[in-house]
């Protein structure tokens, strides 16, 4: 029953809501034991949002319905288009000059891990909101992992039953197997979080800049707390660290679970392996062009795998100036930002997986055009894999060009120039966080764009963060038929 | 046998140069008759390439091999690399101030249709050089009609086999029906270029200009006798003409057969309904954006109306500057860029039918996303359309996507700048003509690209008009094997 799913769904979104309102007390309690500014906020949102989401719990209490696919589809639908409005919340209180643009914007930005900001100035914005922006993020990348490695296999879209672990399997009685899977992500997550800090502490950032870059890092998220993002501490070991840490977040959760908790080794897992060899590639081609005339040092050539890495993991931080690499820096990062990291991982963009597809499809193809009359297997690794799942990756792959289209001409609609509204868009669908140019470039801020833009961008990240069909799901008329 | 295929292609190629050489006796005889300055150097160019094939043909004598898909591919891969280099001795002979790269670049322009060129100061250039530009694109249009709908109907390529007619079909005897649709193709094109040059005449064209431009018109081509293109006669009688043939060169050809030589009603072609419909979305869009702020008359009607159809059926003329169409130009004209004609027509592009299969394939994806257990089914109008189709559509498109990378990483490297570099390769793999942005949009010129920017533009130019997959079929180790 439509009515009865809608209902669980909404009691769903207010248990998440709860969460997030114990979640805005961090600041605050923060405040208080460090003497901050501008804790104050963060109490009262928390305090109100605590009680909306309890007065819908109580309102909507009733039976749980049958976990089918449609009911998934409607709880993560749900969950992300409702769940950047409570964010918002502390941000509209804070006393930060916000539009309500303004506040959500920032809000979906990081919920999404997109990472960028309408924020500039950082330095002199209040602790408590530069460290909700932090958690934003941190849990986010969480949403995005649990999102990727269990609730996506289990609806078969776009490709991820690829990676489906036998806890997403219909057939069995999946819930202790569940909350297991479950408790290992949260617990390698954690483990990542305060290695990253240290590494960060120990390369030389303040404890404050450690711990709120750590969760930035490996939820593949890219807020910072200085307008000049990590270039602020023109130190190539902290440079470092977050490539380290950005690529552990960046690469499938799966793998560590098999190597932390399974005992076992790791599947051979060909993404992982096109994933290190465009880091490798893209690197390489930096250097041969612009490094080439600039005779680089050691420093110069971590900038430019960093800022490769920053991108291709959608990140998201910068260092430099990546515009100003002589002639290939603008098309080669335009480009990165869509490719994304690996599946099952923090990270956004269209996933290196479906480029493997990709390729594979194309191979076979071209063998079929010569012998026509020959059968060619499609694989992915050492697996045989079945056209349906092919198919649904090239799926996510044209929706996501079909949505950039649209929204770049809905960018270009509105007065933004080429770059601007092309690389915004992208950005944004891909959950990168910088794009290409001036304006939204590297070196640019979101702030300068209109209201009707900053919206425009808050759907596209959201849209692209859902991987495209689970958003697109509610606009066939039969998903709403009982 | 390879080497049998290789001797049998190399003089099919011979045997079309020789064509070739009594085309390049036109602008020769023309200028004796009409006592225009620049016709000796085609007499001799001529002469020159006709002999060289001649020896090719009795070199190579020997016994036709039979009619594989590997053959077909080896012959069209030969016509599209040589012809170019053949076209390009007349234009380094003619006198005009032209490097190499310079003469292949603009041969290789007009014999895919693209229409991109190099030649500025057109008034001032010698009239054979201007018939000999519209010459090769006249018959570049008939090579492509032959490609799309004897040719790749029958290799299979891309989707093609949708459009299939009898004459095409592996199992019948092919060469009668063959014969016969070639000479309809034929006959159809010459009365559509005739019907051209009297509208245009009649519309106000001097007769030079209407002849050459006819040429230019019906084969989607886009080379102009004017540095203004068709802006230069500031009349919208011949906008209109222009529209209403170019229109026509980007109908599939089949519906013109069906109409004038069946005799039959031509089957529902939903590519035809989605042309028509981009055409009036497209203009209305630029109306609404642009026209609102700038109470244009119908004239400045006729020109948004003109320029979208200039780009969507892959022709490139222009008339004023559609860069300054307020915010939506660029990125509409952008993405018009990729759309291209209908299947079976002179257009390039990656063609809207294999937009509407992409459609198709979301559609039921979302479909069977719901309903696991359904069996949803995909249709190009009312033909229900088995998946290898679908799926050949799909390798088309993304290898049209992955060359682009690698042509704007390459032109970017080269010093081009971010908008100059992706929208050349889109441009040059579209066969549209002009790019976005100052240096190769409607208003600049292709002449300030260095030499190796021009070469890879003819590389990009050619595997565009190849449908990419035909030009990838020869990187296969296994294309190659007996």
């Amino acid at each position: 029953m439509l009515s009865q799913e809608l209902r669980a769904a909404s009691q769903i979104v207010a248990l998440v809501g709860l969460v997030f309102a114990i979640l805005m007390l961090i600041p605050w309690l923060a405040s208080i034991f460090t003497g901050w500014a501008g804790g104050e906020p963060f109490l009262w949102s928390g305090l109100t949002t605590g009680l909306g989401c309890a007065l819908v719990m109580v309102a909507g209490w009733g039976d749980t319905p049958r976990v089918t696919p449609r009911f998934g589809i409607l709880v993560v639908n749900m969950l992300w288009w409702v769940l950047p409005l409570i964010c918002a919340i502390p941000l509209i209180n804070s006393g930060v000059n916000f539009t309500f643009a303004d506040a959500l914007f920032e809000a979906t930005s990081g919920l999404t891990t997109t990472g960028s900001t309408i924020l500039t100035d950082l330095v002199e914005q209040s602790r408590p909101v530069l460290l909700w922006r932090a958690i934003m993020q941190w849990v986010g990348g969480l949403g995005i992992l649990s999102l990727g490695l269990i609730l996506l296999p289990f609806l078969r879209v776009g490709g991820m039953q690829l990676f489906r672990m036998e806890s997403s399997d219909r057939s069995e009685k999946p819930l202790p197997r569940l909350i297991e899977i479950s408790k290992s992500i949260i617990i390698i997550y954690l483990i990542l979080s305060v290695l990253c800090s240290i590494s960060y502490l120990s390369a030389g950032m303040a404890p404050f800049d450690a711990l709120t870059h750590a969760m930035t890092t490996v939820s593949t998220g890219g807020f910072s707390t200085h307008d000049e993002s990590l270039g602020f501490y023109d130190n190539w070991k902290i440079l470092w660290v977050s490539i380290f840490f950005m690529i552990a977040g960046a690469l499938p959760f799966s793998f560590f679970i098999a190597i932390f908790f399974a005992r076992n080794l790791p599947r051979y897992d060909p993404q992982m392996v096109v994933f290190f060899a465009l880091i490798f590639m893209a690197s390489t081609l930096v250097l041969l062009v612009d490094g080439w005339d600039n005779a680089v040092g050691f420093e110069g050539f971590s900038q430019y795998v960093f800022n490769v890495v920053a991108i291709l993991t959608t990140t998201g931080y910068a260092s430099g100036n990546f515009m100003e690499y002589g002639g290939v820096g603008p098309v080669l990062f335009f480009f990165l930002i869509f490719i994304g990291g690996c599946a099952g991982s923090t990270s956004g963009g269209i996933k290196i997986y479906r480029f493997i597809v990709l390729g594979q499809l194309i191979r076979t193809s071209l063998q079929e055009l010569i012998y026509s009359r020959g059968v060619f297997l499609m694989r992915y690794g050492k697996q045989v894999v079945d056209k349906d799942i092919f198919r649904s990756s090239m799926v996510v792959l044209s929706c996501f060009f079909a949505f950039l289209i649209i929204f770049t001409i809905i960018l270009g609609s509105l007065g933004l120039d080429f770059i601007t509204a092309l690389s915004g868009a992208a950005t944004a669908l891909a959950n990168v966080g910088p794009g290409i140019g001036d304006i939204i470039g590297p070196t640019g801020s979101f702030s300068t764009l209109g209201n009707a833009e900053k919206y425009v961008l808050v759907f596209a990240m959201i849209i692209g963060r859902l991987e495209l069909l689970v958003a697109l799901a509610l606009f066939i008329p039969m998903f709403w038929r009982d």
